[in-house]
């Protein structure tokens, strides 16, 4: 199974790798790292990637996996992932998105009209690119997975090993990640954070 | 302040980019990515990483951060990163790991005596090492801070912002990474997983 994941400078690093260390480990993936070119991609916190191989590269997936930006309008305007999220999509079983990879994927046009999720300060944005937005953690739709922020990577790449290879896969790879939470506060979400942090991250989190 | 993450090849991507994306976005920190060498770091599940500054090149630090591995074992045997966490710790003010990455404390003398978590399937080891091992998903002593296995790093730099910058801070945090996590089962743990389970990550996790 080719599971191509999506490289771009100013990427949000953990997007990645929480669905990442939940997929390539398993038996049956080949894992990809495929950017726009050859060059090491530096992420939104500083942290630099390297890529395997490049967007030309690249015809066909069986699971694609997008991840979101702090700056996620700037990468909307460089027009660069779009484009060929658009050509490759069609040949996956399951294109996912985390945080506000899924304005790239809208922007491609994958969300029309279909319920997702996203980082939960950029829910307006994501409707007004045209999906039918969920506050869910995991939103599953067709051949479409998209998670919430960030962390939530993790649970919808569990779901998704659950959906490829059933309930016990996942529950062993979450046991192999001791993915046994412990949030240190209730304010994970904007539903349980004092609301003078939530209205601190929206304005972090605005398109730019 | 300094904060220094260790990169070496077979490590956990997961282990390294959960504290990573929680301590780098903060304004007082500047993250380096320190490895024994300026080549790119394949990480055990085929992520490659690239540093930024090699262990020649760091001799002081104000936070330490160090990743595990799934084939500890081999790295504690290239005997590479203990000898320079055992030069560089000292200068630190907070010293942490994450999973494995227990290990390579233990075996810089690091934890001799002193109460410290890790991965569940690698208690016994670290305990042979010299540690106190405890079951706990984080543990505080001294200026050493240990986490449980690959996504208890998230819970770890969480508490460690909260000791630095104040409980409001690792809320804000918390919120910006939408972690409020939803584990698709209840198997994060030696306790809630299936025993032949527990069996199967106990082998896959044994010294090689």
């Amino acid at each position: 199974m080719d599971v191509v994941f999506v490289l771009y400078p100013g990427m949000t690093a953990l997007d990645l790798v929480g669905p990442y260390e939940v997929l390539a480990p398993q038996p049956e993936v080949t894992a990809r790292f495929a950017a726009a070119t050859p060059d090491p991609v530096r992420c939104d916190a500083g942290l630099v990637l390297a890529p395997t191989t490049t967007f030309d590269e690249v015809d066909r997936a069986d699971v694609l996996v997008v991840p979101g930006s702090g700056r996620w309008g700037e990468v909307l305007d460089a027009d660069v992932v779009a484009p060929w999220l658009r050509r490759v999509h069609p040949t996956a079983t399951w294109t996912t998105s985390v945080c506000s990879g899924s304005t790239l994927l809208a922007s491609a046009g994958i969300l029309d009209g279909r319920p997702a999720t996203t980082h939960w300060a950029v829910r307006d944005e994501l409707a007004a690119l045209g999906a039918e937005v969920r506050t869910d953690r995991v939103v599953v739709d067709g051949s479409v997975i998209t998670a919430a922020g960030v962390s939530a990577g993790i649970d919808m790449a569990l779901t998704l090993v659950g959906l490829l290879w059933g309930d016990d896969r996942a529950r062993f790879t979450q046991l192999l990640l001791e993915y046994d939470p412990r949030p240190p506060h209730r304010a994970g979400s904007p539903e349980t954070a004092p609301p003078a942090l939530v209205e601190r991250g929206r304005h972090l989190m605005r398109r730019r």
